[in-house]
């Protein structure tokens, strides 16, 4: 039996602090839901609507999860949707362990990347290419912020991020670093080798300047028209794109 | 002097069906009313913040239209911006006329492209690429959207767009027409013309059905890891930004 404390618990874990204290996190609708119960993550609950559990009968009856088959407006009145006539399912956050990079794999860094719709746009983009290691200095958005994970559509399952402090995280690094700048080299130009960092700034800032000594290659993409910058999430997807290009 | 009842009429201009009444739209915040006021759009009220004021002073002197030094919260309760410490912007929105492409020029199609943060974006993108024309289908996300606008950065000054049913326009044109597919011909592969369409469908249902026989080229973004998809607006950058390095 779903209690209104649990209910009230679910709901507590919008909130950062409550994560943070509880060390769980919750993603929401059909596709984030399922990839989740797919994952490794160890998920502790699920509620469903009888619709998601008629279409998700196997998925749901391997679980060692609790579940429950609850009402839409249950849902929605724990969860950060505004519609979820699918599923919400709670899971363990996983710890913030270093990540080893092997010399020839590309891996994202992100300096301050504070929106989580770009976080979250970033991880699926990442994820498209085939790059699944993230480094995010420690004021970047939250990884298990529901508009992160909502963004990410289920890429985050597939993702390992390590939070850290750039500067001496890349000083302990020998792979190159290869920057986004508004000023730099033409990404078109660039001869990307087979592995490296690419780095991204902060939405207004750019890349700090204590990064910058460490950037092997400053990387511009080439501008057409009058548009003064481009989002954070479509210049990483710029970059992904561009590198995977080279190495077909 | 600002009557109350101004700014309850700016308020309403929230709303599509005013708007379209009304023939008017507002932006909010510095990058965009700047922007408005070195446009041909015809502005007709400003409000603005004593710092706005102060920094802008030349900008708002040559102007014609009526402006009002208010401050910040009569900013934020007549726009959409939770913060504005800059100013709103009244202007008339310009008519639905058709525009002209020349045979060697590109221009971007959206088949019912919903959501008013993609739109946003991807004005942003096509006048980073130098690309100002876009087509919409009727059932498209409206331009002058607060939303749209913001998302835009801008941009939306230096963008044309037309509102039309896709599928009669497409036939009254002699251009290439490349549609953006889940399977097609790797864009890497691609050989692009001089000057075409690039046409990106919906984002749960892609390009629709009757558009399909009107397409020249179907197009795929290669994927190397496991996301279902690229976001529309990421999408269409990375179709700009491979027909752009290719006319390089």
């Amino acid at each position: 039996m779903l209690s209104k404390n649990t209910l009230k618990f679910i709901k507590s874990l919008q909130q950062k602090k409550f994560r943070k204290q509880e060390q769980l996190f919750f993603v929401e609708g059909a596709k984030n839901v399922t990839e989740l119960l797919l994952s490794d993550y160890e998920v502790s609950q699920v509620l469903f609507t009888p619709q998601f559990g008629n279409e998700n009968e196997g998925l749901l009856k391997s679980l060692e999860a609790k579940a429950y088959e609850v009402s839409q407006s249950t849902l929605e009145s724990v969860g950060s949707f505004q519609t979820n006539s699918a599923a919400l399912a709670v899971a363990k956050i996983k710890p913030n362990s270093p990540i080893e990079l092997e010399s020839e794999e590309w891996a994202i860094a992100l300096d301050d990347v504070k929106d989580p719709g770009n976080l979250g746009t970033i991880i699926r983009i990442a994820d498209w290419y085939g790059i699944q290691k993230l480094f995010l200095s420690e004021e970047s958005a939250e990884f298990y912020n529901p508009k992160v994970l909502h963004a990410s559509m289920g890429s985050f399952t597939r993702t390992k991020v390590f939070y850290t402090d750039l500067k001496s995280h890349f000083e302990k690094l020998s792979l190159p670093i290869y920057g986004a700048y508004l000023e730099g080299e033409s990404i078109y130009e660039t001869k990307f080798g087979k592995g490296g960092i690419i780095l991204m700034g902060n939405e207004s800032n750019g890349i700090s300047e204590e990064l910058e000594p460490m950037v092997s290659h400053k990387i511009t993409i080439p501008r057409f028209g009058q548009a003064e910058s481009l989002n954070v999430a479509v210049a990483t997807a710029i970059f992904c794109d561009n590198i995977k290009r080279s190495s077909k």
